[in-house]
């Protein structure tokens, strides 16, 4: 509580410090107060086990059903294709090697991108050692994949496409429609990991034709520790975990119920404000870019022009380590390269993937907007920024 | 909030109804007010991912090492030695499967009992399928395992002994010092699912000699959704995720840092009150033990007399189903067997290893005693229950 205040009930969760301006929406997202507001009746009198007979037990499981609901109405799926999990990480986990798990044995080739989330690539490295091969596809210039290398490596002996639908480093979109065709036409899978397109801009299963699609709870303002992973009806999938009878079976333990309903909750709130605030973050990250550009000679805004998150400002400071940049910028909450790995010095493996000399890559910053961003924080964000810079060049 | 009421920030959680008695705390219990207390700050303003650099990142960094730290204490272990997990489901696959992926090749055995919960049972029996052979300890008619069988099963070809420490149905305390010496004897690992018996007894993972212990969250009146799993230094693990670094790479994904802290400050309270409350449930769960004894003639109390958890109360009532007393007494929260597969018409596959016929197990109702448990509680339940069981009998 120390430099953020909420504003229970409300949608808005508002900022109430001068000095410090977060601009690290894709690292992780604050609990909206009314997600909280759903959840705190079950972590107080309605602490049934869903898996109980009685009425307390019964309500527990119903509101576990409610929001199961909620979070496949805001990606055009049925309750019945939403598996709850422990965080993004488990879902891709749980998608990639599942459904390896159950490929038949001429389907051994898995087809991923060079610019995944370690929550795809490790897992795509593991089935190396399961007799699979790993094709990884390459990236122009915007992060983009190259859809000839994909026609040429999705085959007959693919069991799986997988790809990040936005690159949480750049907010570059992932052609995943096109992708998923080629896998459909050979009879392969497609998983996409939604972590970070989720609530940002439309994910809907059925438009991207996907079998698999990863559900990140802390990037959608609901609480790190939860996730959901959408199973179309009729693929199987081993299971990552075995145990009780939980989600059929399907995953194993205790329901984790407050944070499902703050899931369900958080995908109720985004689906009503998606357009509205996609339309926001665009026109206030275009107001962070000319700012920044205007101040800072030779920046480089990295993703794509278009097809990319609203939210996602990722730059090339030149001449200076985005490391530094940011620590003569303490008033801005801001990472260079994937939260996940921050403290790493090395350079962002998804820059050099786009081609980017390892030297220039330092440069990184990545700035990330939402719902604590309004136009103060970017005029100020702006000017902190701009500081940091010339005194890093100038010191 | 409908049938009990919180006493912010104090530690005894009081039912505040008159109708309804909540006897099912080996189910799951309600989330202390103090470990509430302890969340909510990570539920609002101190969102930071702990792997951010900024300060809002290293706060949260620094709760979820003194909530590791408050875990460690409560067990005995080095803070280093725990690791974060989604649940006792996820820590006992990741034990028992970490494990066996590192034996090495001469080590295909696996020793466990019949008297597992599905958590530690499903995972031994996926082993099968890769090469391992997996031998089931008998039990006693008190549920206990039998040490004969145990000498003749650990050899120098058991990579693993894994074995429940208090029976959740039963509340029998298995002796796993003694299968912890045999396993070591021995050069294999030992692994103690410790969901149900910490907090009610002493656990110190140096006094149990075990290299592997489960601990869920829930069960200890923190939230459910979080788990904690000691790996003893020196002890590798194949992890059961892969991805980014946290957890030093062994059990990656964003931290689920509210429940983290949750988890923490349950330990702090277990370790704080434990002798006291055993004292206290142990005397509760007498006076409930003769008065339904005196009331329902041919009563069986199961399990352990001495070696049991002090809050478990395991009955056989005589000539009736326990769904039926249960159905009867809509005012005791109970169960007939594990939480975890309830409504299953089943009888219970611990109480028939136990030599119990199934027709006396359909008798079986569990009633499990805990914070929201006083005298008046322990009246009112005897009563109904009793009430419950003549109309079964007479009706």
């Amino acid at each position: 509580m120390r430099n953020y205040r909420h504003a229970p009930g409300q949608g808005r969760i508002r900022s109430v410090t001068d000095n410090a301006v977060y601009l690290d929406h894709n690292a992780t997202t604050p609990v909206d107060p009314a997600v909280l507001d759903a959840m705190l009746p079950f972590l107080r009198g309605e602490f049934g086990n869903p898996s109980s007979a009685y009425p307390l037990g019964r309500r527990a499981h119903d509101a576990v059903e409610a929001a199961r609901a909620a979070v496949a109405a805001l990606i055009g799926a049925a309750p019945d294709e939403i598996l709850f999990t422990g965080g993004g990480t488990e879902s891709s986990n749980h998608a990639i090697r599942g459904a390896a798990a159950m490929a038949p044995p001429e389907r051994r080739r898995i087809v991923t991108t060079t610019v995944e989330h370690p929550a795809t690539e490790k897992p795509c490295r593991r089935l190396t050692a399961a007799g699979f091969s790993v094709e990884r596809l390459p990236v122009d210039g915007t992060g983009r994949v190259a859809l000839d290398a994909a026609e040429r490596l999705i085959d007959a002996g693919t069991a799986l496409v997988t790809a990040i639908h936005a690159q949480n480093e750049l907010g570059t979109l992932q052609p995943i429609t096109e992708l998923a065709t080629l896998a459909r036409r050979h009879g392969a899978l497609c998983h996409a990991d939604a972590a970070q397109s989720l609530g940002k801009v439309p994910v809907d299963v059925a438009a991207l034709g996907v079998d698999l699609l990863t559900i990140a709870g802390h990037k959608l303002y609901a609480p790190k520790g939860v996730g959901a992973l959408y199973v179309r009806r009729g693929v199987r999938l081993d299971p990552l975990v075995d145990g009780a009878g939980q989600e059929g079976g399907r995953r194993p333990g205790t329901e984790n119920v407050p944070y499902i309903v703050g899931l369900g909750t958080a995908c109720r709130l985004a689906a009503g404000r998606l357009a509205e605030e996609a339309v926001r973050l665009d026109a206030l990250r275009g107001d962070l870019q000319w700012r920044l550009a205007d101040a800072v000679p030779g920046l480089r805004v990295l993703g794509h022009p278009t097809d990319r998150l609203p939210n996602t400002l990722s730059l090339l400071f030149p001449g200076v380590h985005g490391n530094d940049v940011l620590a003569a910028a303490p008033e801005v909450m801001a990472s260079t390269g994937s939260a996940c790995h921050a403290g790493d010095p090395q350079p962002s493996a998804v820059l050099l993937a786009m081609g980017i000399p390892p030297a220039e890559a330092l440069g990184a910053v990545r700035l990330s907007l939402g719902r604590l961003t309004g136009p103060a924080e970017v005029e100020r964000a702006a000017a902190a920024l701009a500081a940091a810079w010339r005194s890093c060049r100038g010191g």
